[in-house]
């Protein structure tokens, strides 16, 4: 069958069966997630066996360690799934909620009521994981979903996805609910993109490269985060041990995610004495600094930071510092070289807090908290399938919630129009 | 200045202005909303004579009766306008409102917030009232708008933006809070279209053709909406007075708009009655009907409905009938040729009334009302900016509240992550 054809089809049984999943009742969903679950531990052997297959493949065409690092499923990997899908059973349902329901001056009774989106496409990388995460995400809420993983991991993903399969099957449930694209040609996600009238939403997950050529080529609407340049402003009333702690928990605890400290702003009358004294700090914590110049006064040894510092998302033990002479500054920096992630304020004062959480827009705005919190988990919303920097939709973590919309049910007795 | 140079600039003080309207206090923006009427009135007589410009070009280049009534700011249209913005200015402000806040286990106070989208695209055709219409939802939804209207309506366009812009000033709001693209040339258009970095959404507001351009070239969010393939079922247990009521005036009170109806389905207990009846009906009100073979076999005189007809939004006084033997598949019907738009369902029964308001899963679904009700003012969200029929941020009609989004902010004490 040529590509276009088999993306075609597979979008179609996708459309197909999202009608039946719309309305499946939450216990049937359960049920299949934990049969998922068990039937993922009862063929840990086999799993192993399949991403064997990738990672020789993987070492003959001399990928990277890392990589590989990510491509591998060990025991470890499989029950993080496992309980991630145990996670995703505890979560409500979150089809079929009302939201509001109001009556009007004739008498309709108009409600919002919370459906599921229809078809999700996710593209992703080599990290097989995503494969189980996604699907039961998706599952539960009511969507049909159509994978489309790294090449690297076909041979995983192909055991995954018949793994959950069959779970489907035994459950009465259309087995297009998750379906896994198996071409290995580029061109299989060019033709996805194209699907507007059978695929409701893409999310693509991986390296801004992967995201911009989705994005650029897609007529179905993309939740994305391009990058996380998160900032964090010390007040100049703020608690310097304070400071500290989350200044270094926010750069130093998982300096290779999105929510990791980038920039940190801080006010020029903290300055004499909290800045010695994160420079210490972070420089015991193996982090290279980099200042402005006024930083560079009152700490002459810094590394200087130059504009394009400003702009970065270093994702590794670097850290860019400015001194600026009020919290306007700090939030004009942040709403310019800002990616709307994620932003925090560390301050004792009342007003400069309700300030900057009213006039900072970023997806996630906290007082004196880390910026590491931006998280679905974290946030209470349960598992998350992404963070969105795109203010469509969603803005910020994604849990269920995210992955439905709203429609109007109107109840009548006969209204016409005047 | 070159197109894409003077498009950019126009993007990037839209940007700018943004920021400081996120936060500007609703009395602000009913004063420069309550000025726009104001001096829209004052001004009739300038307003008439620079569309005088547009009219006398549109009678040269020969364009069609029909576009140039759509063009035409008279009296009545202009009064129009002008109420139009004294309702905005009743609308309750969404922005900052708090929908939703929770406490954490380790004691952080999450909230969601409602804030504006923040740069607004509007690419439309020849109703320059867009222009103030549109204008004004944005402004008191607090996001800038940057407006694209048809070429034939420059002069009024440009008249209209010039007295909104200077509205903004009197009262220290940034002009570039509205502004109006001054290029006639379609690159004008494509260049916007790629900003993603400054414009947060575009809303396409004309024909098909229109929107399909604008979908395929934007690397922006588009909200949008196709068509409106709208339907209606009559089941076995409706009372036909009722169903002939509401059936009239969904397909009659006004056939050229998105929510009139186009396919009837009746279930087949209640044909023998009820097709004759509303046949005749419909002929009165000089509606052509079509209908499918079960169909004709009850009134043999019916024009043949092929399967084009099931697909089809006629904008026009036609109807295609539909003969079907129970609910289910008249909701499959609507799965497979609907546009997700409205759908009706007239019966007496309870069970079947909440299997349709289940399992059909269009922007608005209603029980014993009219399709023509799928309207932000009817549904009760005051002024709507359009209606959506992708899942997608808004499905349905969209109010002030469908230009906004919700940012987290977090109270802490100086959590950090483990």
């Amino acid at each position: 069958m040529e590509v276009a054809e088999e993306v075609l089809s597979i979008a179609k049984a996708a459309r197909k069966a999202s009608q039946a999943l719309s309305y499946l009742p939450t216990s049937i969903k359960n049920q299949v997630l934990n049969q998922i679950a068990d039937e993922l531990s009862n063929n840990t052997d086999y799993l192993k066996r399949e991403n064997e297959k990738d990672i020789d493949d993987a070492h003959k065409k001399g990928l990277s360690a890392a990589l590989i690092d990510r491509l591998t499923l060990n025991d470890k990997v499989i029950k993080g799934m496992i309980e991630g899908i145990r996670e995703v059973v505890q979560l409500t349902d979150p089809v079929g909620e009302t939201v509001r329901m109001w009556r009007r001056p004739n008498n309709l009774l108009v409600g919002k009521v919370r459906i599921p989106l229809g078809v999700i496409g996710i593209i992703y990388e080599s990290r097989p994981n995503v494969t189980v995460d996604a699907a039961s995400l998706c599952l539960k809420s009511g969507n049909a979903v159509i994978l489309r993983g790294g090449k690297e991991a076909i041979h995983s993903n192909r055991a995954l996805a018949g793994i959950m399969q069959e779970a489907l099957k035994r459950n009465d449930v259309p087995e297009a609910a998750i379906q896994l694209i198996p071409i290995v040609e580029r061109e299989a996600v060019y033709e996805m993109l194209k699907l507007e009238d059978l695929i409701d939403l893409i999310i693509p997950r991986g390296g801004e490269e992967l995201i911009r050529a989705v994005v650029e080529r897609s007529r179905i609407p993309v939740i994305k985060h391009y990058k996380g340049v998160c900032h964090i402003f010390v007040d100049a009333h703020a608690d310097e041990e304070m400071a500290e702690s989350v200044v270094i928990n926010s750069k130093v605890q998982r300096p290779g995610v999105c929510n990791a400290l980038e920039t940190l702003l801080i006010h020029q009358e903290i300055v004499p004495s909290f800045l010695p004294r994160i420079v210490a700090r972070l420089e015991k914590e193996g982090v290279e600094v980099r200042a402005c110049e006024k930083g560079r006064k009152t700490v002459p040894d810094l590394k200087e930071a130059n504009e394009e510092d400003w702009h970065q998302e270093y994702l590794d033990l670097i850290l860019s510092i400015k001194v600026v002479s009020d919290i306007d500054e700090a939030i004009n920096h942040i709403a310019e070289y800002g990616s709307m992630h994620t932003e925090a304020i560390i301050t004792s004062d009342y007003s400069n807090a309700q300030i900057f959480l009213q006039k900072v827009n970023s997806s996630v705005v906290l007082v004196n908290a880390s910026t590491r919190f931006n998280d679905g988990n974290q946030l209470g919303l349960g598992s998350e399938i992404g963070i969105s920097t795109t203010k469509l939709h969603a803005f910020g973590p994604m849990g269920l919630n995210e992955l439905t919309t709203l429609k109007f049910v109107v109840y009548g007795n006969g209204q016409i129009r005047d």
